[in-house]
């Protein structure tokens, strides 16, 4: 199906010759095939037919696509134009405020509509969900980020969208919702009473503050019952990670543009592993086809370790089961994390991509403790400006501890900052209080 | 005094050329001078020391200019260079939305570290400030936009700054003043108990939500009792005009990028006139002197009508008598709106500038009902992914009557997006509700 027989036409502005063209696939360049994910009745490895009745084949086909280059469809690069290119800053007062010798860069994502990264993927699968005749889309959302994305792309595609926030975070971060509202979307409290799962849970856990894997089966749920509603996942698949892509691409370019060779050390935050994966692995194809020797650090809170402290095995992505199963570092599918960890960055798995990644050694992590994230955050937002995303500070306080202790004089450390935090300002209070 | 004799030098980073490297005074165009501010003591028209014990005598020296441009200093376009250009986005969404064959653009500062155009004042009083050995600047805020730019920027070079926020402001939007603190910021409800003029107003009127003329008496007041503070506003001044100045000459450069050989008809919000300003002067600059015939509307509330339902003649800036007196459409210095109203623009008075553009008939002027203005700004976030402040619902509604009604194919509307409504989503959530 072609965008002019589905009534999604290109708007027709002129798009920035800076707004990427193709998104980059990694999983053409491992020296390894990624695990497959498996069917859960059968343990073989999944078919394109077995995920049909939650997405749509054009997401499904990039799912298992091993093309290096896949092409951005004119609608969805139009609507990234909106803050595509995100700025890449040198961060020189962050420089001096520390003391350090190495440069500093930071990769800004918080001037997206939505205020964070999610937008890269929530635009791509809202569109080609509306292409394949699809009304409308579930999905679920932690601290909410992804949540009001994909509300937003769905306005702009003319979809419906529907979405279960982790309770916790309903209640601490009552703005996110509100979004999601103005965007024409609704949004409940995970778990729920509207599905089988949701009660289920609530009944089983009557106090329960919810978790990603319990929203999960709750809009899984939804959407298997009626054809024309699927299910968007906002991090953790492989389409995410491509549709992400953009940003590292950006970086590339960004940096040569600044005259530096490459990128030394690489920091993102890490909770699905959407953002990190967006701006490491085209550096990291990069690394795997033309010897640069680009490091990286996924940096997560020690709250929700999946990848320092969880196993790498398969697990299923949700609580009730429902979700194909995935070769990934988890924490068990049942985790939930303490209620007093404030940022999103609660997933009990990781990105199977980036989970294979750090299992063959190519991209590190470590694990950082919330009240030495808040602090980075606020060093960095009195130095830059720009106040992070509780996700975010993880990846600063990871690159501050470097920066200040191992970094080389000139060296180039990249921060990817996936968002602001202006809607996350409680949290911080809790600190500063 | 120069940058480098000061512990201010810039921080040495590349600036686009897009950046602006001077200010626009309309100030050197208008056909007849702007009416002088008077010394309330003397009704004679002040003279620069009159203004000393307040604001360094580099934004004195702005505030009686008359010369054409005036140069930025490096450090400030650095800053700038954080998000300035701000974009100017052709909304064919929005066209077909609401079906009109006028093309929309719209000039989003929403953008910018604190989400609005008031790091455009605030980053220079805060840098010129510094440069004369001041260490602490006091403010007012209303919705909070200006209190956490000036925050922000006190942050960036080094500054202490304390803001007095109007108490109904400080209740319903506790984000803004968390966002203050995270820059090392203190913020107050205004009236309170730190002033003199505070005390005496919470005397008399025990239950008062407050005002801007009320909070700027309290920061004054503190500005004047210390030689190292001084205090800074948002708006209204002619210097704080002059720094707005970058929004309308970037219009100015992306207008004819687009292809465009002059914007018809722009919509601006004005509250004291800072945005709305800002956006039309360099325009307004350009009919004057090479005879384009550009038409410009502020939009103001129905709440707080100062153009519309004002009288133009001297009043006091604040409740208490403690500024000058500026000739300006005012509703009188005791004016307070009634709670209910939900954004910012609620300022008695008019920028003094922008005053006379209007009484000289070089702008006209329309105020709208606060439910219309949220309509308009859903309408707005559906079909273009961004949700506007409430101040910008103004320029909005009254753009979209226009594009609805009046406009004849092909003209060119320009919106003023003084910023994004993240912080305001309770607002919205009332009228959805």
């Amino acid at each position: 199906m072609t965008e002019s027989t589905t009534g999604i036409v290109p708007i027709d502005i002129e798009v920035s010759s800076q707004v990427a063209t193709h998104w980059y696939n990694l999983n053409a360049d491992f020296p390894e095939p990624t695990p497959p994910a498996l069917n859960p009745a059968t343990d073989e490895p999944l078919i394109p037919e077995d995920l049909a009745a939650l997405f749509p084949m054009s997401l499904i086909t990039q799912e298992i696509s091993t093309e290096r280059f896949i092409e951005i469809p004119q609608a969805v690069r139009e609507v990234y134009s909106l803050w595509r290119p995100s700025p890449l800053h040198r961060a020189k007062r962050l420089e001096r405020a520390i003391g350090t010798k190495a440069k500093i860069y930071y990769k800004y994502e918080g001037v997206s509509p939505t205020g964070s990264h999610k937008p890269n993927s929530a635009v791509p699968q809202a569109y080609f969900n509306k292409l394949e005749g699809i009304e409308r889309l579930t999905t679920e959302t932690g601290a909410g980020q992804w949540g009001a994305s994909l509300a937003f792309a769905c306005a702009l595609f003319g979809l419906e969208s529907e979405t279960w926030q982790v309770r916790s975070s309903y209640e601490q971060k009552p703005y996110r919702h509100m979004q999601m509202e103005v965007y024409g979307s609704s949004c409940h409290a995970s778990p729920s009473e509207l599905t089988e799962a949701g009660r289920r849970m609530r009944a089983e856990f009557p106090d329960t503050t919810g978790s990603l894997g319990m929203a999960i089966s709750e809009a899984v749920e939804v959407a298997m019952r009626d054809p024309k509603t699927n299910y968007a996942l906002g991090s953790v698949l492989n389409h995410v990670m491509l549709h992400q892509s953009v940003i590292g691409q950006e970086v590339l370019a960004q940096l040569t543009q600044a005259g530096e060779e490459q990128a030394d050390v690489v920091f993102g935050c890490a909770g699905g592993g959407s953002n990190a994966a967006g701006l490491m692995f085209p550096l990291l194809g990069q690394n795997l086809r033309e010897g640069t020797t680009t490091r990286f650090v996924a940096c997560e809170p020690a709250a929700c370790p999946s990848i320092t402290k969880g196993e790498y095995r398969y697990d299923f992505g949700d609580v009730a089961g429902l979700t194909p199963k995935l070769k990934m570092y988890t924490l068990g599918a049942d985790f939930v994390p303490p209620a007093i960890h404030a940022s999103g960055l609660r997933y009990h798995g990781m990105s199977p991509m980036l989970s294979h990644a750090v299992h063959m050694g190519l991209i590190g992590a470590t694990a950082i403790e919330q009240k030495d994230c808040f602090r980075a955050g606020i060093t960095f937002a009195r130095a830059e400006g720009i106040i992070p995303a509780p996700e975010s500070t993880h990846a600063i306080a990871g690159a501050l501890r470097y920066a200040t202790t191992d970094a080389r004089g000139g060296e180039v450390i990249v921060i990817g900052l996936s968002g602001n935090g202006v809607l996350d300002l409680t949290a911080y209070s809790g600190v500063l209080g």
